[in-house]
């Protein structure tokens, strides 16, 4: 019932504002005995971290994670992972001056109408700074699922702005800065995003997550449904508005004889539902697509209300990212990982008596 | 943690199978002292139920709804009300021959394969028989808001396979069966849906839902978001497969400058959040899309695959919804009026000591 | 999160009043292929039921239990399993009288001053009827971790007002209307009970149940401790004042030499700790104590208040209990055997990974 | 759902073992607006503290609380509070030649039948080294219980091994290292756990806790109970067998003219119920009794198995508590806090809008 935990099953609970002390959290209900070590945070804390190049925020965070508890001798024990990382990078001043104002597109103005308060340095607690513990926690979830199941996820950008990939090859998406599928456009990207830094605008992004290796039987009817987990979880992360599974919303346009994924025992013939059919996992990938906004941290001046109701010029001047969504793939990847471990869990406890009741279709390759 | 239940201060929980005895659902932790009575649930049952026109499943329950708890002389007590309607229209036999088949589409094979035992009769629990207990806890919710908080919630038709609307006119609405918002296309759709009936298949549908005067400060941060349980509520439904908030994945493509949406003590000069910041209402109008899929029961035969592993051929020749995106309507509208009001008692909890801290900014006008 | 729920996994869910139309429950997260049907709730149903002897109240419930989902061709599905029973021997006329009165010890005021509203018929929620729900739940949980896990759970009355016996054989236990366990005092306490009820007064009772045959590793620290959910799932019937687990308040007294059960690869030489350790179950029996206060429903009349604030002279009529704890003991078999399944199932869930990892030491025996 | 997370809307999570780095905890849905300084944990930390007299263990930690997250400007902000305690007096080494014993009444073997490994410095996470956020976050309940409704909750020692107090006078608990009621018995207790300690042995202890000003109306049937909370609340502490409500165990004997609190419009007679009727507080002190068993943490030699099932010797020479419910008092009034607080931010949720439905019954003073 904590507004600050995600999970059933495995539970995670984050806290920290972006510019206190730290940011941390408490992974509980994790099964014992699996390798845990802090460089195994290393690879995704990187890819989600800033200041790595140009195209992102400017703030640099060593994002050194250290590992309170529920791990013995490099082995988890079952019992809560704490997980913590200190804030260094963190200059209050650059917010002073707006701590009295409503920035437009941004959670002050709410925050304040609910709580009465708010933490104004970095955004406090609604800044994107918390999404480095989901990357942590989505680690250990990956670990287990690709250990245990050999479940394999992977992100990349699927629309940048108003770009979109000609082509699609996953092979390439680490190898440039925007987790692009076609390494060919990365010259035009890079420009897209300098020209776009210049303006002091922001732009938007579309993020693509699939899971290969989802069994067959994951998720549970009526409101646990994976796929109404997984909306939950993508909708979480800042700056998200929208979230599709499989066609989405090119459903609606499709006919049924179109969309529903005809099936022989040589495999399925198409994966429009991708990978999920009545809130359960069908074997096939798990598709799911994230629309990110364009975050609201502009250089470029507007009109604001402060709290006393005065209007007020807004410039904001702090380092953001002119493209959140960029850095956003591996908090994709580990709110799918979680909800996937979460279901995983979920699903042993009712069914684990249950063997393997039936011929299994193979899924389509892409 | 019940994969059947909803909600976690106002928690509903629903039961039954499309062709057993009885659906019925229990919603707990409802306050007292609100007037409620059987009639209570008639327009929104009747909104959603089936056989009122040619273009819906020819299926007919009278619904007639029994309230067997938590009401005492006419008002809730804030004991667990208890809600039942008996199945009377179940012909079970036109399903006996699909019992051993998994249709293309359907949940049955994965049912199948997490439970090893399915109810085939009419889908069992994955069919949308089960929403219509969502619409009846669904207009407890909205009796609560509008008495309460003067909040008004409305959906619509937004898209019909291919059909757009050429206008938004919710004052029409309810006048025709399909819950479109511009009258002059009625005639153009009961073509579309004549022909699309005689021709087997199915189409897909997009449903837009508003919730006006949702005042500043419901949601949650971080994981409990307004926008976070709306997602998850909206994919809950059946044959979901995409939810946005605001401008949704046309976000993606805008500047920060043109979505961010500015603010003078006169109003918002724009709506595209949607009424969410930071997870938390703005006191905007709350805007929700939803994608439905076209039905997978198609009287178009396929081949499948049986519980053997064997190619069958697949016919469905039961009573099905050409397009059930139409009578999803009130499902949406009680989906969101079931989270809003979750999340107004979960306000008051927390931050019910908390005044009105700064002064309102008036939503933006449709 | 739902206040009338029980359980995580294994979630139970009942609604009604005493004296209202039914009264039910939902179990939802029961695993599939569990033969059930309506003959395998009727002895425990029996074993809890009134007017069978004249020592429990006079009120004739046939307590006929309808399945209303969740099972198809006579086994589980994997989905929420609803139950019914209608409510037939309810004479409201009884409680007319008392509706606007707070009877001493009665959950009357405390119900007014929370809910500003009360059915007052029978006590309406507040009513040990109630607790036929609790009954029926606990066969399901019974009969799983009985074919399942091997699990045996027996209460019996260890203390009537003020006679304990003298012997304990557990086989005499379900041959006399008192549960108890020597039945040379059969005798004696229906004396003792026949003149309490012409006294028109009550006595409290204390139950013990033990589960044999729980695995160790079942139970789960720091909150979720299977003792702490014992706690709960007892002190949460009707009219529990008090729960041991093992030696309960007696380990005060004892010293630490006493206490500990010192083991042997041969077995546990003692059970002070009552088969948990830590929250996690030692695989010794299961002990469990739960006192019982006098039921406040009497016939000698006295001064009380009521909801204007008047002194008023009150006299229960309605047909009650002299000692409420003799019904009581499938109901508190049935919360413990619910805490159990659920427990083993949030075991298999985390660590079914895990093997047996060490000698078992077998349990010292009775 | 996490199992080292405890309450609903007032949600604390805590982790660390008893030698790790560090033990905390994140303590969720705090109302903002609450002043909380390090400061203010002190004095119950204090209370809780070893190495302050003979009587307790020698180990000393200086548990300097840092709080992470969730203050600004010394106020709560409705964010998540974190709080960090380092571990300074691990010593590990004491414990090394115990790793593969399991001591007997110790978690150590039920957490390796549970998990197949344990951290068995310290006892690890079962140790009561956790009891420290329990206190820190009570701390915080306590606060706004005290502020916000005047309720005021004090704990004291009222048996210790055999001896009971021949006097209740609260006013003196604080002035002494035992919380004892009586200050003429301390040099007799002081003789007692001197010859105890001595002794190489440990006893049991009886903790009594009350809350006054408690109003009526906090609690929640039917599985949400008052009482149903705290029984879980205080069994889940280190060493706890039995929990009482009021009158407990002695109401088993009791007749029901005797038990149930007459109550007229001038104040309730009595208070065996203590304090809660239904489950819902009555307006009346609440009292509760917790039983410890004596610590299993001997220097007394015994048998014991390991973890290959051979015998061996077992003395344990780490440094413990002779009695370790000596310093559970503050624990225990932390659970209690908690309970309370969570209770009363559910009834302001579902209840807000009742006003003062009647005329309040004045609480039985003792």
């Amino acid at each position: 019932m904590s507004d600050n935990s995600f999970g059933r099953l495995l539970r995670v609970t984050t806290f920290g504002e972006s510019h206190g002390p730290a940011i941390g959290c408490v992974v509980d209900g994790c099964p014992p005995g699996i390798a845990l070590a802090p460089e195994d945070f290393r690879r995704d804390l990187d890819r989600r971290a800033t200041g790595k190049t140009r195209h992102t925020s400017a703030r640099r965070e060593a994002d050194d994670i250290e590992i309170l508890s529920g791990v013995y001798e490099g082995v988890t024990t079952g019992t809560p992972i704490g997980l913590l990382i200190r804030n260094t990078d963190a200059r209050s001043q650059d917010y002073s001056r707006i701590a009295e104002q409503f920035r437009p597109g941004h959670a002050d103005y709410t925050y304040w109408q609910k709580y009465g308060i708010r933490d104004p340095r970095g955004g406090g607690r609604s800044s994107a700074r918390e999404t480095t513990m989901r990357v942590a926690a989505g680690v250990i979830a990956k670990k287990w699922l690709a250990e245990r199941h050999g479940v394999r996820i992977q992100g990349w950008l699927s629309q940048l702005g108003t770009v979109t990939p000609a082509a699609t090859d996953l092979g390439v998406v680490e190898g440039n800065p925007f987790f692009w599928p076609d390494a060919a456009q990365v010259p035009e990207l890079e420009a897209y995003m300098d020209a776009l830094r210049k303006s002091g605008d922001s732009v938007g992004a579309r993020v693509d997550v699939v899971a290969e290796g989802v069994p067959p039987g994951w998720g549970a009817p009526i409101y646990g449904k994976l796929d109404a987990e997984l909306a939950a979880a993508l909708m979480s992360i800042n700056a998200v508005k929208g979230v599709e599974i499989g066609d989405g919303f090119a459903s609606v346009a499709q006919t049924g004889s179109e969309h529903r994924d005809v099936a022989s025992p040589a495999g399925f013939e198409s994966n429009h539902a991708g990978g999920v059919l009545g809130g359960i996992s069908s074997g096939q990938d798990l598709r799911c697509s994230v629309a990110f906004k364009p975050t609201s941290s502009l250089r470029l001046p507007t009109d604001g209300v402060d709290i006393h109701g005065n209007v007020v010029e807004i410039v904001t001047t702090g380092r953001h990212d002119p493209c959140v969504g960029i850095r956003a793939i591996p908090i994709c990847e580990a709110m799918v990982a979680l909800v996937l471990m979460d279901q995983a869990m979920r699903h042993r406890a009712q069914c684990g008596d249950v063997g393997d009741v039936a011929p299994r279709i193979p899924a389509k390759k892409r």
